[in-house]
């Protein structure tokens, strides 16, 4: 079960995110990639603490929205997401290469990402991009990027769509954050939507961990989320001390 | 001999340049990469009529600045014009990528090529990224991406930089400009700074490519260029007969 | 019967319209103000020319789109819509002021003017913000300017919305475009949907100025649109002689 | 002596100074127009903030560089900077006309601001706007707003351009900052050039309120700079414990 986090999310001289406090204790850094956040100094900077500790890049590609930080819904057709994720996705590739790294996966962002999980173009679009991203050339025999998409109940439609163009998804569940009975996350605007009990954190992270299932908003209705990862946050000091706590739990099983 | 021209620089919903009509008869088309031109979209479809004609595809990094077109010098860091560099040589690959192409080489555009130009710090800079973008794994033993710039009387600077960091360059030469006794071009707001002719056009072409010399504003001083390519325009009919005329010329030796 | 028309929809660089050619057999000029096209020089230039033909200046507010020209919807709050509204408004009579003109209504600019026709939200947001820029000094008695929308067989709830924070509207039709029976524009993707001859465009028109119903694309169906302005455009010659034709119609009443 | 600020630098998701600390303790707020940070929903509530403490609205207009926060040097033309300040300080009238205030000065922000103070024309383009803007129209009788520019040992340049086109301008001073010979701020690379005492900073404060000479980076050598106003900064908890103290001292004499 590895640990994801959306990092490098500063801007110029704005600061956000504490990246240097939450980068030793994940395994997948995704990066912002200057269309919601970040500059080529920042995807660089960032690039370079992810490689100080290990920790696997990931582009984290948006829609081109600075202000709303990626994280208003923007009406594109099919081209347009498609190339704006090859774009996104070669700039962060060529920081990494400056440094002898590479982009390991990808994991689209904010309004990209909810677009994606409910509209099947928008996925479509990104996976094709990440399918013609790999290189052709036999020798390198590089193997598709996998994409990062959110466990529900039921992800048949994204398996299909990624197996499609041949393309490996992987699953990512959240800790802190209340179930519905589809297995969909419930909106940050519902009381009760979003765990604050470092306890109850730890519990869902192992729950999912181990493969059992999570409890959702319903009373008595659970859910199963086959997850490959858990997402995390460095925000702030309440995400980081999660971030250890679940790192911790999971060790030590 | 090879003709270079700036393509790909629309924007969005703006059009910009004759680049159906002039890409049949040049060799390397300079692909704005989104900071003073072009979107995704639009490299893409750049990168795409580039390959259905063989032609070689170069990144064409600027400063960020789109209402500008990239012709106002900025005050920028070593480090920041070495990830912007690198941020938009990645972006253009992302794009070649998906089409089984490469970009094989590298031109600064507008105020950053004036920059580099005229100060070793900011061609230090470019040169480090081009250098750090080469792909590091044996296998696939790639070479660093040579560095277009401008032919001068005297290249001695630059290519002692270029050397340090291992980056070939090709120098680039005007068949449309005047030329001062330094062999550097004369300011469009000096009177004749621009032929207009098409005969004197072809004729600087031709004394380029076979080693002659070039007259200068100067009477009677001529000023010697060595130059790998040639820079042409695809900007409106008139700069698309010249290319051809040119195109007619070199071939016909 | 006045005629309006979207200019100042250059950016930078690159030109769009053929502004100098329709502004003379216009009444009010739609004009771009920074967020999906124009920059502060090109919105300069395109005052001094509505100045000069003494036609009237609109805002012409979007979302902050300009790699999509305006026209893709962006998921934005009512706080969001009503400050973008109040920056442009404020930044074009900024530039209107040092002419001794002043914006004199406002008409939303692509997609954030179809959201506004579809989203009470949209249109509220717009309408409070416009009703807020009025000057509140006593001395200046200034009136609340008109906001313009797309006149329909009903546009009741417009009016309301309108009326509740004492804004007056403008309805807008259009001579090329076909209707349907709610006295919508048909979607540019129907066949029909644009009248390309330009005798049923002049004779639209004439109808829509006379008070006569105009048909639809549902035969032996026609609609009533009680509009104080026909839009226009200025992108190419085929339209200008469109509007050219169109006044001369109305001018022969 | 006024204090003044810059305030509402944060734009979208990022957050960035101590408006709320800082704000009841000044005088005039320099508010970002949106092109070195800040965006319509930020002006709009740093505004409201300015309002509620009865501090006077500045507008703080800047080159359109948000990664670069405005501190690049971008080499415009004077009518690029002419209308960019016009643009900005339209916007932000805007903004405030919502909320019943006024723009009631402007101080060009950064960049600009030094190159003013180093290029004739950069202010003059500044200044011309600035005189621009100005209501033509009688009733309302308004003054030209007064532009903020440096004191330095001499400020004959500045008044002469200022005097040619009606325009008032407003001398600000530093108590944090040491001057060279000519009353120029000492760059901050050079060790000494920001006190850190706080006992330091205040007694610089006095000394320029009382019109007393300070000291300068040349020992024994004094100048005597002729201010109307001191920038205080509200970065970080140190500089809002300085703006306290000045105020203390300011009020105590």
């Amino acid at each position: 079960m590895k640990l994801n986090c959306d990092l490098g999310e500063s801007f110029g001289n704005w600061s956000a995110g504490m990246d240097q406090d939450v980068m030793p204790h994940i395994d997948m850094a995704n990066i912002a990639c200057g269309f919601h956040a970040a500059d080529p100094l920042i995807m660089q900077r960032t690039v370079a603490l992810a490689k100080q500790h290990g920790v696997r890049v990931g582009a984290h590609p948006a829609y081109p929205d600075l202000v709303g930080f990626g994280r208003r819904s923007l009406a594109c057709s099919f081209d347009e997401i498609y190339s704006m994720v090859l774009y996104q996705l070669g700039a962060l590739q060529g920081i990494c290469q400056s440094q002898g790294q590479s982009v390991s996966y990808v994991k689209p962002h904010g309004a990209l990402y909810n677009d994606m999980m409910q509209q099947p173009d928008v996925l479509r679009a990104i996976l094709q991009a990440v399918a013609d991203f790999t290189p052709r050339e036999s020798l390198t025999g590089a193997d598709p990027l996998p994409v990062l998409v959110m466990a529900t109940a039921d992800n048949t439609q994204q398996e299909q769509l990624a197996a499609a163009v041949g393309i490996p998804l992987m699953f990512e569940a959240f800790a802190d954050r209340a179930y519905d009975e589809q297995g969909r996350l419930v909106s940050r605007r519902i009381l009760g939507a979003v765990y604050h009990d470092p306890q109850q954190v730890v519990q869902q992270a192992l729950a999912i961990a181990q493969g059992y299932e999570v409890s959702t908003l319903t009373p008595d209705v659970n859910v199963l989320l086959k997850a490959d990862t858990l997402c995390v946050h460095g925000d702030n000091d309440a995400s980081l001390q999660a971030v250890k706590a679940i790192r911790r739990a999971l060790n030590a099983r």
